[in-house]
């Protein structure tokens, strides 16, 4: 069924030093995510079987894909594959949007 | 295979009176698109088999989805299921991040 998520309706979560996250719509097959880093924050190196798709919403951004560095800023966009190994180091404080196919289960214990 | 995909490096289609798109990141899977309404732009209704998540980047909305009405504004989001027919009328300019699983392959002609 189609759903409308307002910003205040979901959860911020902590998950890590200046790192705060807000799980938004979802089904079983994708999932959107709103991830809130503070300047020199860290999204640890980590891989997933779900492909990934981030949208850089605001800030400069760090990523590590599979040992190579790439540098992202406002409106610049990333496409994961099946377990590439990827991190972040937010370099300006920024807004990044994630979204999963399928879902991340992880996610919503 | 990984990809990272700078803002400028993709075609600003203008597919609508006040309405331009770029597709950003994608795979068979998932694709991430961006989309910048001027104010009193209208996103006609239709739908499609693809299941969609939407992320209000920045701007004011009411989208119709199967008839009723919903107001949304930056950091709100919607899910639609497969075939719910929607539309959306830009109240205050802005930016919605679309993101489409499997993806659009009518975005790719």
């Amino acid at each position: 069924m189609s759903t409308v998520i307002k910003k205040d309706e979901v959860l911020l979560e902590n998950i890590g030093e200046g790192v705060t996250r807000k799980v938004l719509t979802y089904s079983d097959n994708i999932m959107l995510v709103e991830i809130c880093f503070e300047t020199n924050s860290i999204g640890a190196l980590h891989s997933h079987p779900h492909e990934q798709c981030t949208y850089v919403l605001s800030g400069k951004f760090e990523f590590t894909i599979k040992g190579e560095r790439h540098i992202v800023e406002k409106g610049d966009s990333i496409y994961f594959s099946t377990n590439d190994e990827h991190g972040t180091l937010c370099l300006e404080k920024g807004v990044l949007v994630d979204v999963f196919t399928p879902k991340r289960d992880d996610f919503l214990k």
